[in-house]
């Protein structure tokens, strides 16, 4: 019998995430296979211009886009360091959204928002490019996907998908130290601080960036800071986040992924 | 009743115009949200990479592209330096255009271009993102505009919305005084001067850049220039252009936005 | 009495490969314009990063994708230095796949792929823009052609099309001799030798690049390489590649278009 998770409805999208960046035809390549398996799918581009191979910044991507597309849509990620070894190639069914790609952990921070999932792995079809399993392996997988096929038609059932480590904050009394967790291009510093762990009074605490006292309180928006200031605020994925008006954050603070961040209050 | 502006059928196109660069997942996260909202929508880039807020350029690439998409398209722009300020979020329909995000200006220079248009403020919904209205305000708006509701239904009717100054050209006699307002991806340098203000005897003119006499005579086409020359023609949106031939014309001139352009002519 | 080649039906999808990058809105006029007579087309970005004006480049991303989208695929490029002068626009119906752009070689590579084929110049419509024939001449023929119309119906036929000369490989006892004729985002070496013309032991063989002996042996996948080192392969498009695992062999090589490279073999 199959679980909840298989029911859920095609929306007859599929997304696409990839190293690929823009200045080559890989990308069409996937594409053209996908749309020659699956007439009338809807694509959407997540990202093509993650740095090359950063299989956690495209994971970290995917995560923040996942909860906002229609449910049943399918996620074809592929930065593919180990393309051709003995990594294996998954397609995972999540219920409200189903995922295909490598399994070197770019979809566990995704599928830390779903219950339960099903993992498949996939074959090597003759012929595949030894190269480039995101036009031979993974597009075919996720057209059959969209088109309503079951995962488990594509394969035999996986466990132990790999997990990227993910950096967690630490509590302690009157403070919550986390790091920088990804930087946007607008130079704005996101932190794996999520908003439920700040301090109530938002006002009456102090934030530290590399181990500077930067910023006094928590403001609700950017245009509460003058042009040019720095501020605190819970972005759009939930998360506190460093930011400059006008400015960039990254550039002024010289921080980038990993550097420390401390919150600190009175109570 | 409705005024004419409000009958012209919804194409089901909603093109979207952002600073968001490619690098991030905003943009996906918005289209997800206009393709949860209207199924079947067809989503058009228009470009996301406007220098971070630059408002009067994401006006200027608005106002280039609004007459060639077809009629009833939404165009969501998200240029939004004021996000979480008191600035308004607005839904605007001109007839055969209608437009939604913020107003700060963004869509003053391709109204114009329309003879009469209303437009509504944008209530922000409780929960909205305080960073990411284009999310949460604009994508969720757009999409009902693209399913065909009146703007009307989207929020109260208001008046004096944010224009942009933008610079006009001088005429006197026996010339026309303008400026660079554009500088494209090859480097070309597009003017506020129209080819309506140009001399009849386009051969008999001369064009100073930036003080310096440059070029004798307004050319029909790139070609009628050597390689490596430089030229001035009418270009793609009707105003004066100097360009070099398979070269950049802002490099060898040391030109940019707001270089003084002038065209002589005898009589 | 039509050849075989016109009665391909057309999958309604149209590709776009232009040199005018993703800053202004040109794209997007040509996008506009496609759809507006073509409702419901598909639409489908190949490359918008080709250098400007670099049209073997365009020409070789166009050959790689060509063969991975549907049947009756209609390819609108746009890489165009002669825009304005008296080179020809053409609609070439190939059966398979057609195209729509200026008549300078863009597509005399993927061309290749096919028996046959028919070429009819399309004429410049009054008030065409001189400048920008991808928007008012190119992109409304892409449409009438992804409609169905037949390219015969869009002008007459014509003969000679510009053929781009493509560097071929050499064959001598024991050697090959190719040279580097495309390079990726990941810094990857695409050589002008296809895998046909490597020796059937490749363990056994050595590549030289630059003239330098670098890599023993051929090897099925990047994945057989240590991280930093490189390698010889065949890559998706079925030409020897020389790549750094995780790296850049361009940097490291500091190799390009043009670079020699060498297969030797014993026997």
């Amino acid at each position: 019998m199959p679980r909840t998770s298989s029911r859920t409805a095609r929306s007859g999208i599929v997304t696409l995430l990839t190293d690929f960046g823009e200045e080559d035809a890989y990308v069409a390549s996937m594409k053209g296979v996908v749309l020659a398996a699956a007439r009338g799918a809807t694509l959407v581009d997540l990202c093509h211009a993650i740095p090359p191979q950063d299989v956690r910044r495209a994971a970290m991507v995917l995560d923040g886009a996942v909860g906002h597309v229609p449910p049943g849509t399918v996620h074809l990620a592929v930065v593919d360091p180990g393309v051709g070894t003995s990594r294996r190639g998954i397609a995972v069914d999540a219920g409200r959204a189903l995922f295909v790609g490598p399994d070197n952990g770019l979809f566990s921070l995704a599928l830390r928002r779903f219950g339960t999932y099903r993992a498949h792995a996939l074959p090597t079809p003759p012929g595949a490019s030894a190269t480039f399993h995101g036009r031979d392996v993974f597009a075919p997988s996720a057209a059959r996907l969209c088109r309503g096929e079951e995962a488990r038609r594509l394969g035999p059932e996986v466990k132990d998908l790999v997990v990227l480590d993910a950096p967690a904050p630490r509590r302690a009394a009157g403070r919550v130290e986390g790091e920088v967790v990804y930087v946007d291009r607008f130079g704005n510093l996101i932190t794996n601080i999520h908003g439920d762990l700040l301090p109530v009074e938002r006002g009456a605490c102090r934030v530290r960036v590399g181990g500077r006292l930067r910023i006094e309180g928590i403001s609700p928006t950017y245009g509460a800071a003058a042009a040019g200031r720095m501020v605190a605020l819970v972005e759009s994925t939930g998360h506190l986040e460093i930011a400059v008006r006008d400015g960039s954050a990254a550039r002024r603070l010289r921080a980038g992924t990993g550097t420390p961040v401390v919150v600190e209050s009175d109570r």
